[in-house]
């Protein structure tokens, strides 16, 4: 599904969505209204209409929302019933911490492969998965075509294991090193993960006391 | 400093700004256009003359920006020549790679206490810090008075330790877990890293081919 037209802002907020109402099914919630889920949330009625909106409803007057049917109808828009291949580059703290600690499978993808350059890594099982030394990474693309890479690479490195990856038929980035995509690849989808910007952004907040996310 | 009426995409942008410029003064450019500085950024200049006029512009017409200069004031702008005491919640996979990646010092923060409730983790060293009984943390707190919580504590337990952290006095997070800080303590600083959220933003982006940030 194509949906053009909605700004960033309201696609950032749907995750957020969707976590909510999936609490709310698991609490056994089936119904709430827009005042309801915007307590829950903090934000306002209108403004849950007005995103919901964008995708066309979903609400009943005087019956609010179904939670089930709203968090799958959501969960469709962001695309979570796909399973689209990922490998990790890069098995060091971080990126075996983000192994083990995402569930992959109910948020869209399917960690198929783990590639590290470190000798001492290769072999070893993350998640059921083996450390592959990452020069096998292109025999491994040409026969299991994953369309994700979760990018957890030095700077000094990330260059050079990029341009390899697209090369590869990479189509988008979780991006956690502090590699530039956008700039070297416009046709490149990029999520962003940047550890120091949100780091220096909390340090902005405190120093000027900004409460607002 | 507290400089009000700045929108957050403004400030959202700082740490980028302050990022590219301190590889522009590591790789020996002293001074850079605005035009070349959106050129390697992906962005207008005419958006980074705007963004930097918000603090009060530190570009000389025909000159362009001292980048030494102009990445200082911004450093200074973030609060990152501060030493906010800090506490890390949490020392799971998660809490680990982020104490053991984070470069604190350089991003305005001291990391002084790292906590957990899990016996087998407690004395444990992290970057030379023994892993704490979280049950130490008041006392703790009492003594060093931290003002942030880096907070990677599962959803389940979310909730009781947040209470009690902000009784002891914690004035901001930076929240890697999926509580919602917003709701429960708008008085509360909260920068949020939530994983989930970003991945399901990358399945949309995937879903429907969208390339922006």
């Amino acid at each position: 599904m194509n949906i053009s037209g909605i700004s960033n802002s309201v696609i950032r907020r749907l995750p957020r969505y969707y976590r909510f109402l999936s609490e709310l099914k698991s609490a056994g919630i089936s119904r709430i209204s827009s005042a309801e889920l915007a307590k829950k949330m903090g934000v306002t009625a209108s403004q849950i209409r007005q995103d919901l909106n964008c995708f066309g409803g979903f609400g009943q007057q005087g019956y609010g929302y179904n939670t089930e049917l709203l968090k799958n109808e959501i969960g469709k828009i962001l695309g979570l019933d796909n399973a689209v291949p990922a490998i990790l580059i890069g098995a060091g703290n971080l990126g075996r911490a983000v192994a083990l600690h995402m569930n992959f499978d109910s948020l869209g993808f399917k960690l198929i492969g783990i590639f590290d350059r470190k000798e001492s890594l290769i072999g070893q099982m993350v998640r059921n998965l083996p450390i592959r030394n990452v020069s096998s990474v292109d025999e491994f693309c040409r026969e299991n075509l994953p369309k994700v890479a979760i990018f957890c690479v030095p700077k000094s490195e990330a260059n050079a294991v990029a341009k390899n990856l697209v090369k590869c038929g990479i189509k988008a980035f979780w991006n956690f090193s502090h590699y530039d995509f956008a700039s070297e690849y416009p046709d490149i989808i990029v999520e962003n993960m940047h550890f120091s910007d949100s780091l220096m952004t909390l340090s902005y907040k405190l120093t000027n006391d900004e409460k607002t996310d």
